[in-house]
């Protein structure tokens, strides 16, 4: 009665690594758009990421085998661009622009391969490190993050029987789709999956993206995983990131192209890219500081996506913002996409309905909330704050303030230099979940 | 990268009936035992056996179409015992003994097939009927339930997206194994699956089963379903049924008569059975006339299924009644299946641990507890009190009083008549869930 697919037992019996990254576009929309920009205007810089767990109590050496992740990074070096990939990423059209990859970025993109890395450990922690050039350092960030979480969450179920796995997953689909179905009742909510680099597994996040393409119809705008957006048939998502003001304010010599350095990037965005590409990501200095130097041509740009202010407050600031240049927010975007689960997505959304366009970037939340669903309650399978910033640029070091100081990162000097030239007038201390 | 199984799909999309009953064995194992006494001393009676839907506000006939019943019962029909199955019974021990199925049974049984049916509807209510040798019409009352109800449960179904089917079955794998884990918190439980007849679906019910093995271990005992205890290498649990003091009754031709049928009838089953399978019913004609009346001897017997009283009512008069007879209730057994769940299991295990050994059937509210799970509440997914009674034996009818009057089946006239002849002290009015 019970039909064996033989071949499919005999592969989950016998393989020697489950890979969980087996695709180069199975990462962040923004990475493809940066990484052009840089390899465009800045191929011979060279920067350093750097993995930070931002959840101290959180022992992630001891919860994953060293020998694991190794080979887990090991197996993402030895992934290529597929044919169909390039075809994909040459022929698609994004934010309604057709050929926003040129031929000759996709040309050198078929070589790439991601660079080597440095790996140790201490007091618990993994050091891990990427050197090299920027083209090739940043395309670490979300491949490396989503290998260690992935590797913490098998981890965490180990130990778990059959049913307990059925079951467990069963309680993390009825929790999902709760949450989808409070979602279904904001009638024009414009929501995207943000989770890849914090999700829980890849399998959960392709059925999480599934799971909201289904029910919320095309008010479910996307996925910023390229790899989603190509096999579900749905829009790849994101703009820019920190990383782009971050290396251009630690390559500036003076004060002054310290404090200019967030347009000056913005500028060479805008002669990449247009239209809905044109979003701010204001708070890597402080969103107060970036408003009150912003250049006029700034209100020109389609919207901004606060991303560590709380999201009323860092909202209505740009929207005052916008309001004393004498620019409509009815016209404008606002993105929110720091730590958003259903209660703040609801508050923000009927706050700001009317007032101004939005979309919501839903991340961890969306992708790795199995808090209450395992068979005990067992920590190892919260998420944890874990992130891959620029530590350097030509062997500058790198700073983020961000809205939030307990996001800030860079040694404490620079961030003391960082504060005095851009003010931390707008500084609200939060923690941070995820 | 998703592997599709072609064949799987082809099916899938292919098939013409989706048959509900694939084997003979699928049904409860009381049926077995209880034929081989009917092949054996009752080969030539007549019994009618006719559906009856006690809750009335539900109104089948709408929900469930003609057609597709009358497909499924006739696929039933053309169902035999498999070759394998048929060495399975001769080969298996049951209840500790080998060779429980006489050859010359299991001999007659492999020609044996489900006779034809009536079938027609009034009032949004299908009337189905088997008439025949009571051989053969009694192995309906399983097939013919788990179909209808099954039906049922598809229907309520159809309109259901992917997504949403996928999280009703997670959510209903959630709400059952928090039963689970309530009833892994009682050292000593002993409990079986009793939940064929009016299962939400057969995979439902075998997902149901293996989770309790997973869970509990060896206090999961078994399962009334003879292909799942096949197949899932458990017990197969059960004895006999309210059919044979109903047919024995109806064929008294004296009072005298009558108020013997119900010992008459327990006395066959020992020349066929023994020990563990020595459980009487004792609430046919209500529990309290059965133990006033009883002899002696019943005493003997291994234990009692208390049905349709309510669990510590009913088992505290038995308790008494062995009592009275100086017998120890620690060595004997009470088996309770009516309408279980959680709730009761509970406060009756508490209430009698360390008095009288115990065991559970767990019937409908572990195979169809589908309340709470579907994107709307609805009832069409709700469990009903359908049952299948015997209506008359050689043409003379049939009465069951049981502890509860809600549960009476039978002409009023003879009901009265019953009544009569046993009294009704012990009766108990509540209303039937399922």
């Amino acid at each position: 009665m019970v039909a064996t697919d033989i071949a499919t037992r005999v592969w989950n019996h016998t393989f020697k690594l489950d890979p969980i990254v087996r695709s180069l576009l199975d990462t962040d929309f923004y990475k493809l758009l940066m990484l052009q920009m840089i390899w465009g205007l800045h191929r011979d810089r060279r920067v350093t990421f750097r993995l930070i767990n931002r959840t101290k109590s959180v022992r992630i050496a001891d919860e994953i085998d060293e020998g694991e992740l190794r080979a887990q990074l090991d197996h993402a070096r030895t992934v290529r661009f597929s044919k169909r990939e390039m075809i994909w990423l040459a022929g698609n059209t994004f934010y309604g622009e057709r050929q926003i990859f040129r031929p000759a970025f996709l040309e050198w993109l078929t070589d790439f391969q991601l660079p080597p890395y440095e790996l140790s450990h201490r007091d618990g922690q993994y050091e891990l490190m990427f050197r090299g050039a920027w083209t090739d350092t940043m395309m670490w960030e979300i491949p490396a993050l989503a290998i260690i979480n992935e590797l913490r969450s098998r981890s965490a179920m180990k130990d778990c029987g059959r049913f307990e796995l059925d079951v467990l997953y069963a309680r993390a689909k009825a929790k999902m789709w709760e949450k989808v179905e409070r979602l279904d009742k904001l009638p024009s909510i414009r929501i995207s999956d943000f989770g890849t680099r914090r999700r829980h597994s890849f399998l959960w996040q392709r059925w999480c993206v599934e799971a909201l393409k289904e029910k919320l119809g095309n008010r479910f705008i996307g996925s910023s995983n390229v790899l989603l957006a190509m096999e579900t048939d749905l829009e790849a998502i994101g703009t820019n990131a920190h990383e782009l003001p971050m290396v251009a304010a630690a390559l500036a010599r003076t004060e002054e192209a310290l404090r200019a350095a967030p347009y000056e990037i913005l500028k060479e965005w805008q002669s990449w890219y247009g239209g809905n590409l044109l979003v701010v990501l204001p708070d890597t200095f402080g969103t107060g500081a970036f408003l009150k130097n912003a250049p006029t041509w700034v209100g020109d740009w389609t919207g901004f996506r606060p991303d560590s202010a709380p999201p009323i407050e860092g909202g209505e600031a740009i929207i005052a913002w916008w309001r004393s240049l004498g620019i409509d927010p009815r016209e404008k975007l606002l993105v929110f996409s720091d730590g958003m689960d259903v209660d703040t997505i609801e508050e923000t959304y009927r706050h700001f309905e009317g007032r101004v366009r939005m979309s919501f970037g839903w991340g961890t939340n969306l992708t790795n909330d199995f808090r209450g669903v395992a068979p005990d309650e067992r920590p190892s399978l919260h998420p944890i704050s874990l992130v891959c910033k620029v530590m350097d640029a030509d062997g500058r070091p790198a700073v983020k303030l961000s809205d939030n100081p307990a996001k800030a990162t860079g040694t404490a000097a620079e961030i003391e230099r960082y504060r005095r030239v851009f003010g931390t007038a707008a500084e609200i201390p939060r923690a941070v979940a995820v």
